[in-house]
């Protein structure tokens, strides 16, 4: 486990290097965060020199940084991503993620999961042997007390996210709220993510099992990419 | 399989035998369609006689109509339904249901299976040894083409609900979309509810699997009442 060079060069080399990973006639979904913004801002420059691509942004956020680097858009009705690039909370040894610190993860999820090549951009200090990161939870407004429930059920401690800037709970770009569940270290990925799927009134949580083909992890000197 | 007697009197029928079942102090769930509106009727007479009871809508049709009918109401966050008293569009000999005719399924399946004691009430062309209606599928705005897929995928024929009285797609209370999703006769209806509720997009599905406790049948000449 590394937890050094977390810092911008980090976050920018690991966006740069997937940012390559596009061809001509690429459908490209566009992740969320510091770090996939990186990869939009790369990709916008290959875009400027010519490069013919459409992007699928995960968030308003992606979208609008897209439209201001002159990335032409589509969406999932239109075409599928052959690639997605996006970043995570948290990264572990087999590939299993953390995300949803931006509260978009429902949306990530969908266009991420759609691509045919699940690119993820991080630095060394999301990396980890195991997932121990707060899991995030989009649920139906209505539905916290009884998620909050099933998620203790499942071992874990949720937390209403609060949002600054407005009073009360952040609200997602979906008009729901997210319950931050620490259920400490996460010993088996896939059958918490299959549980928290089940739960009523859950819209999506933060557990990307068995979806990412690379890794691409950026550091002072250079990127380290594993493939899965 | 009986498919007789499914006029308005054995849908009242159902209704009033399963509004019998809430004491004093209850907090009680309030379902969705034309044979819970029976149930709602008959219990806010229960409380203009008395009863002291509040009630939990799942839809906004069940809260105009509560509140029509004098049943005080209050929310998931307050407290957790003692009984949920609800329809369904078709109920298994197993007590496995398909929900969702109303698009009301999110909110249903959350009040319904956070209650202590859950009754479905029907009239007999509900009834079938095997679920083979349409599964109706609420999903995140973006996500139709992708969640079509997964539907295809797992042996289902998905059509987006059209709307009536405004044109386009019918919008759920949630601000989503419903595929309807045709899957003919369902041999794990455990199994297709786990695979939906991992597809990315999906909010909420409506095969409600082993959540029912009671199920209340009217008929012409009665109410058959089944324990699970």
């Amino acid at each position: 486990m590394k937890q050094t060079g977390g810092g911008e060069d980090a976050k920018r080399r690991a966006g740069e290097s997937a940012a390559e990973i596009p061809d001509d006639g690429d459908v490209v979904g566009l992740g969320t965060g510091s770090t996939a913004a990186h990869a939009i801002r790369a990709l916008g420059e290959r875009v400027d020199a010519g490069l013919d691509v459409r992007g699928i942004p995960t968030s308003f956020q992606s979208r609008e940084l897209a439209r201001e680097v002159g990335i032409p858009l589509t969406d999932l009705d239109e075409s599928l991503p052959d690639v997605a690039i996006d970043g995570a909370d948290e990264v572990a040894a087999d590939g299993a993620l953390v995300k949803g610190g931006g509260a978009a993860h429902a949306r990530e999820k969908l266009v991420d999961s759609a691509a045919e090549r699940f690119v993820v951009v991080a630095d060394p200090t999301k990396e980890a042997e195991r997932l121990s990161h707060p899991v995030p939870v989009e649920l139906l407004p209505d539905a916290r007390a009884p998620v909050a429930e099933a998620v203790r059920s499942a071992g874990g401690e949720p937390e209403l996210r609060a949002a600054e800037r407005k009073d009360g709970p952040v609200v997602t770009d979906n008009g729901n709220l997210v319950l931050d569940c620490a259920f400490g270290e996460i010993d088996d990925p896939d059958a918490l993510a299959r549980t928290l799927s089940t739960v009523p009134g859950v819209v999506e949580h933060g557990l990307f099992v068995g979806l990412v083909d690379e890794v691409h992890v950026g550091s002072d000197d250079g990127v380290e990419i594993t493939s899965y």
